[in-house]
Order: structure tokens, then C-alpha cells, then sequence
């Protein structure tokens, strides 16, 4: 059988990560959360923040099968290099976040964990600190040996997952392949089965360009590239609605009938779900062997320690990773 | 003084234009609206609608100075070239079409109207009359000789301006260069000032790669091209919020503090407009020296005569185009 708890990561310890696990800490939660952190670090961030949290240390050796009484966390202790200051950087810490990601990751892959939920990284000074470093899911793409992951965003009531993430817009069009496109609607489709339990998911899909091509005065990838691959989709039975304009697609017509939307890049899709999910949206790494989901927010170096956060979207990050291992409350 | 009464074409005849101007006449109207249509065409589908509207014919040497009272609509007859059906596309109508926008148009222009408020027409069946028509911005800007005109979608509490509209997203980076992003702004700035009333219109402008560039990381346009145009924008006094992640700016903590949205393209503004407003968004012409304002659907052939159409959309561009003329009840 599969464990019932997940793995926690605050990320960089400078950041406001450590404040939010401790902060989640204080409501019960239904299954064991073991944040994998310094337990210095914990206790100092509580002592800055003024919080009383119980911190209770963990080890491979003494997994717990039960969940932490509210007000109180359970803790892998993994040491800091060097001790944190809230706000303040230090590339000597660098290791440190990314021995955090690998004990998580490691156990998830170990079937210790059913999924891992990761607060901010900070990819600067990680890179600073000489390791080339791209961010999270980069880390765990590699980790798990996976060749493709797709990067989703969701919020109650909306999923939207990207063909393409971080490129520059100048790059996008002639990265919207029918080979790019077709990996990442399989792992979509495939990911919305099997790891959210929806039997048959129904996938919107964007068009590139404005109008979805407006029948290829606007463009003609919709023609040449987007509705043939769709097309060969279909037959081998995924449910693709599109290539629709994206400015009609977020509307309740279309939405209230679908399970994701697959959005051609980053700003196409993304503002609409951050406008309508703001502060409880969570990014999930699709295609992986493993559950992994995220804050959508940064390190905010300067709430760190301040207790002025809102763990809302970590919040949905814990609700997110409990759905798709089937175990939502 | 400025005359109270605003021009309503209802556009495409075989379409959902007629339908909405009768349906709009059944409730009062702070200021008289003036369809610019056929008599006949109107009679005919408020029949087919089972609607009872009084049609009042009015003409230019009768122009009404109080509103038509609700359930009665001023028509200033322009007589179709053939009968319309409606849901059957006529390109032998594509010049009484083109009539009603110049009548409109120019009786604004000569100071008859204090605005047009415009019902969709279709691109397609007018080009195959064998006339160039590329829409009703491009025929205004025509008409009123405007060099350069910007297309801004609204609807209550939120408004998006473009600085390129219709491109092939292959096309966009390229096309945003610091003299059309200046003009554009500029556009904005002064029609935000002039016809909305807004004494210092606080702007916030989206980069236009993901996360605004990431400091270069993600696409260097936002520090070659955006920032330095934005900073000559400003030392002329105009208020310029960004370049900012497109992702994060819809959201509450920045549009409080601001009056419009300035999006590098099509598909990066335009899916949060109408996500948020849908069925009750408009389409604003700015850079005319008339006010125009149009509903933000198409002309929705299989849906004329049905009755089962929705007003929400004509209404906000009532309200818009009162607004725009210091005349909003």
C-alpha cells in the first residue's frame, strides 16, 4: 500500500518558505506532511515569527503513519551550511536546498512519500553558488529520469497546462511542433486519467494565434501544424476541442464542459488562470513518476520572518497533491 | 453644444445586429438613439421576433432631441440593396452595409452625433462584394483620415488596450517597436484624459515575454526596446506602470491602482477581458476624433431571428460610448 504522507520543502531558506510551513502547521492536517528542512532553521523562523509550533523530528528510520496534531510539524532535518538570515541570500546554502529536493524526490521514488510539495527556490543563487540549475521541475525531470514533463497551472475550477513554458515569444511559434504538441497533450491527457482519476478528460485547446488563425488569415500553424496533429490525437482517442481562439475559450460555454485547457505558451494561458485563482494557485509537474505540486508564487525575500504571508496557495498545493494521489479529504 | 444623440448601426443585415437594436428599444434610454438602418429590414425582423417596436423614421432635417420613449426606436431609413434573410449572407448588401457606417461616421464627423455605437459586420461577404474591407477601425480611420488608431476592449472595471491587434504571433515581436509603442501609449494617455475624464491616467504596461523578460533571460526586448521607450513616455508625463509580467498584473494588487492595461498583443490581454466580462464587454476605438464603440461578438448568423441573443454586450457599449462623452447617466 501506498504511504499517506508527503514530503514538504520550504526552498530557499531566506525566503518566506520556511515562515509558510510553519504557519500551515497550526491547522490539522489529514495526512502526515513531513517537512524536509533544517531543524534550526525552523526553530528560529518560529522564534522570529513569535509562532509556537511543535517541531518533531523524523528520520527514514521512524516515518510516521499519522498525521501531526495541529500545532505541531514533522521534521527530516536536513542541515543548513550555513545559518540563514531572513531576506538575505547566501550561495552556501545553495547545496543545501537542492539536498532538501533530493530527499524528497528520493523518497517519492523510494515509495516513502506519495507526492512532494515544494515552496520557492531561488534560481539565482543557486547558480551563484556554481550549479547549474534551471529550476524544480528541470531538477526533478532529471532526478526521475523523465525526458518530457509538462508544466500545469490550476486553481479551483481551472486547470491550464503550456505546450511551450519559458522561451522568449519570438521563439514560440517555431517551437509549436506537431511532435511538441502531440508529447505534451499525451502527458496531459494521460496524467488527468491517471493521476486525477478523470475517466475520459475533456482537453480545450488554444489556437497560436489571434483567432485561433481566423481560417489562416492570422497565421497558418493552426492549418499546417496544430489541427493535424490534433487530428491524430483524436484517433488514438484522446477528447481535444480546439485549436479555439484564446480570448472566447475562457468563457463559462466552453469551460463548464472541460477538465484542462492546453494553452500554446506561458501568457496566453496564464493570466487568466492567476486573475481568476489569485493566491491559491498551484503549479504541478506533469509526466513525472512521481506527485509533485508547488506554490505559483516567489522566494519574497522581503516578507520573510515579517509573518505578513498567505499560505493560500500552498494551501492548494497540499489539496492538489492529496487529489492526485486520490486521497483528497 | 455638443448634441445628445448617438448613431446605432446594427451592421450586417442577415446577422444578430437588427435583432439586438430592437430588442434594445424595448427598454428607455437616457439619450435618443438613432438607428442607421433599413426601415424595412427592422420591420420585417422585429415581425420575425414577434417584437413590438415603433419604428420612428427620422432624417437629418428632423433629428430628435429627446430619447424615443421605450418600446419605439428613431430609424434613419437606409434602404437595403436586396431583401435580407436572415442567416443568408448577401454580398449584394455589402454597400448598404458600408452606407450605414459613412452616414453614421460622418454625421458624427459634422457634429449631428455625439458618438457610433456599431453591431458586427462581416468582413468576408463585404470583401467578396469585391470591396477592401478590412473593418470598421480600419474603414473610421479611413473616414475620419487617422493615420493611427488603437483598438481597447472594456468592460466594468477593467480595460485593455493593444499596441498590435491582428498579427500572426510569429509577427509580434518584431512589430514592437519603440515608435509604435510610443504611439500607441500616447493614444491611450489622451483619450484616457480626454474622453474619460481621467485626469492622470495610471497605465500599466505587460512586457512581452513571459515574466517580462526575466531580466533578459527569457527575450532582451523588454531592456532594448519597452524600458527606454517607456522612460521617454514618461519624462512626458505619462504615468507607465512596467514592463510587468503579464501573469501577475491581472491581479488585484496592481489593477486597483490603475485605469487601463496596455498589452503587447492579441491573446496576452484579451482572454482576462473577456474572461471577466463576458457577455458585457466592448470594443473601444481610440485615436478617432469621433467616439466609437462597438459590441465585442460577431454577427452570429444562426442565431438571427431567434430571439436568443444577449444585449449584455450592445449595453456596455451604450454605457461606454455615454462615458466617453462626459454624458454617462
Amino acid at each position: 500500500m501506498t504511504p499517506r504522507r508527503f514530503a514538504l520543502t520550504p526552498g530557499e531558506p531566506a525566503g518566506i518558505g520556511p515562515d509558510l510551513c510553519l504557519l500551515l502547521a497550526g491547522q490539522p492536517h489529514p495526512h502526515p506532511l513531513i517537512a524536509v528542512a533544517s531543524l534550526d532553521l525552523l526553530v528560529q523562523r518560529a522564534a522570529q515569527l513569535n509562532l509556537s509550533v511543535r517541531l518533531l523530528p523524523v528520520t527514514p528510520d521512524s516515518w510516521p503513519d499519522e498525521p501531526a496534531p495541529a500545532g505541531s510539524l514533522y521534521v527530516w532535518d536536513t542541515p543548513l551550511r550555513t545559518p540563514a538570515t531572513p531576506g538575505r541570500l547566501d550561495r552556501a546554502n545553495a547545496a543545501y536546498v537542492l539536498e532538501t529536493l533530493t530527499r524528497a524526490g528520493q523518497g517519492c521514488l523510494d515509495g516513502h512519500f506519495a507526492g512532494m510539495i515544494t515552496a520557492p527556490v531561488h534560481k539565482g543563487v543557486i547558480n551563484e553558488a556554481g550549479i547549474a540549475f534551471s529550476g524544480h521541475t528541470e531538477f526533478l525531470a532529471e532526478l526521475t529520469g523523465t525526458e518530457q514533463v509538462v508544466m500545469m497551472l490550476a486553481t479551483r475550477g481551472l486547470r491550464v497546462a503550456l505546450v511551450t513554458t519559458h522561451l522568449p515569444l519570438k521563439d514560440v511559434a517555431s517551437a509549436i511542433t506537431a511532435e511538441r504538441l502531440s508529447r505534451v497533450a499525451r502527458i496531459l491527457h494521460a496524467d488527468l486519467r491517471d493521476k486525477f482519476g478523470i475517466a475520459r478528460p475533456r482537453i480545450l485547446v488554444c489556437g497560436l494565434n489571434p483567432h485561433a488563425g481566423e481560417s489562416g488569415h492570422l497565421g497558418r500553424e493552426e492549418i499546417e501544424v496544430i489541427e493535424p496533429a490534433l487530428e491524430t490525437l483524436r484517433q488514438e482517442g484522446l477528447d481535444l476541442i480546439g485549436p479555439l481562439p484564446a480570448d472566447t475559450l475562457f468563457t463559462p460555454k466552453y469551460l463548464e464542459h472541460c477538465d484542462a485547457v492546453l494553452a500554446m505558451y506561458h501568457d496566453q494561458g496564464l493570466p487568466v488562470l492567476k486573475y481568476k485563482g489569485f493566491g491559491a494557485a498551484v503549479n504541478v509537474t506533469l509526466g513525472l513518476p512521481i506527485v509533485r505540486t508547488s506554490v505559483d508564487h516567489g522566494t519574497a525575500l522581503d516578507l520573510a520572518a515579517t509573518g505578513k504571508v498567505d499560505t493560500g496557495s500552498l494551501a492548494v498545493a497540499l489539496e492538489t497533491a492529496y487529489e492526485m494521489t486520490g486521497r483528497h479529504p
